[in-house]
């Protein structure tokens, strides 16, 4: 058995940190199935998903500071030569995060932990509107 | 078919890697499908999983050290501000690893290289009791 | 139901970006499922999959410079120890990029952006022949 949900997901871009915990819950509660997996997939190379704790410190400063640190704003990117725009940071960022999540779910409920959430990180350089797709597959 | 096995890892905390794929290779081989996939997903925000070649150069050495060059463990994290804590650098080094890997399975085995195993690094700064759910999806 | 595909990729090494979204999207319409996901796994320890724009300014230097950042190719690398080798980059980068993708489609089509191809980097440091296994589930 096979459940599609799309989740949409407003964000400030510029490492904005979106928890959708809640957003695959319903999702996988919504499904009726009771065991299997959620596969979480954004749509889209400027953004990623991964879980932390979600706190203001991870969430506001730590994450991101950890991303500059990889693949600083102000660095040199051949990307931006091929569209002249100012994101190729942003693109690199997304590529190292990963675009997909999975999530197993057991009676019902994802097997996340207590300090455990889902997050979106936008990382591009102004607002966006985002889609993520949930497949949900189990039984 | 869904079939869900809890992996218990014992850690000792601050990088070290746990080689994990008897435990996979095992709930694999007990769930009596014979071809799909095994989605493995830690619970908890301060470890995470992906694959190596598990030799001591890599796993006591080379992996830690490019852990400590993202996310340096005496860095400024506002996480431990919070809650007054000592483990910030932990938290981002779980996100950017991530906390799930999937790993199909054909005629009842993992399709791993021979020079490749599962691993769960945990970066908190203590020993731990980790949980990775096997959720093993097939025919 | 599950398909299993191998799909085959020559590579030049050293921070090589293939694009493999047509093989995977080909695995896909081949397979006569509708609805599920795609899930990716490289069969070794030194390369890895994730998605980007596939363009020259990414694909042949900007990521590049990244992973040159997160462990540099001229570092030393306790692994090189253990096989009087040069790869301990290639092994610590892909462990921290990840084997596995997991890409769900619908109506026999994978939920790719626009702008957003599947890709393999492979990290080794001379030409290899990569075999990713793309394990299909759905209905």
């Amino acid at each position: 058995m096979v459940k599609t949900e799309h989740i949409q997901v407003k964000t400030r871009g510029n490492c904005h940190v979106v928890n959708i915990t809640d957003d695959v819950s319903a999702a996988v509660a919504g499904s009726g199935l009771k065991t299997g997996v959620a596969t979480l997939f954004h749509v889209g190379s400027t953004a990623g998903i991964t879980t932390t704790e979600y706190e203001p410190g991870l969430a506001d400063h730590d994450l991101k500071a950890a991303f500059e640190r990889i693949a600083p704003e102000t660095d040199h990117y051949e990307h931006e030569n091929t569209w002249q725009d100012d994101n190729g940071h942003s693109h690199v960022r997304a590529s190292l995060l990963g675009p997909s999540l999975n999530v197993p779910f057991t009676d019902g409920r994802l097997v996340l932990g207590t300090w455990q959430q889902i997050i979106l990180i936008d990382f591009d350089t102004r607002p966006r509107s985002r889609t993520v797709v949930c497949q949900i597959m189990g039984e």
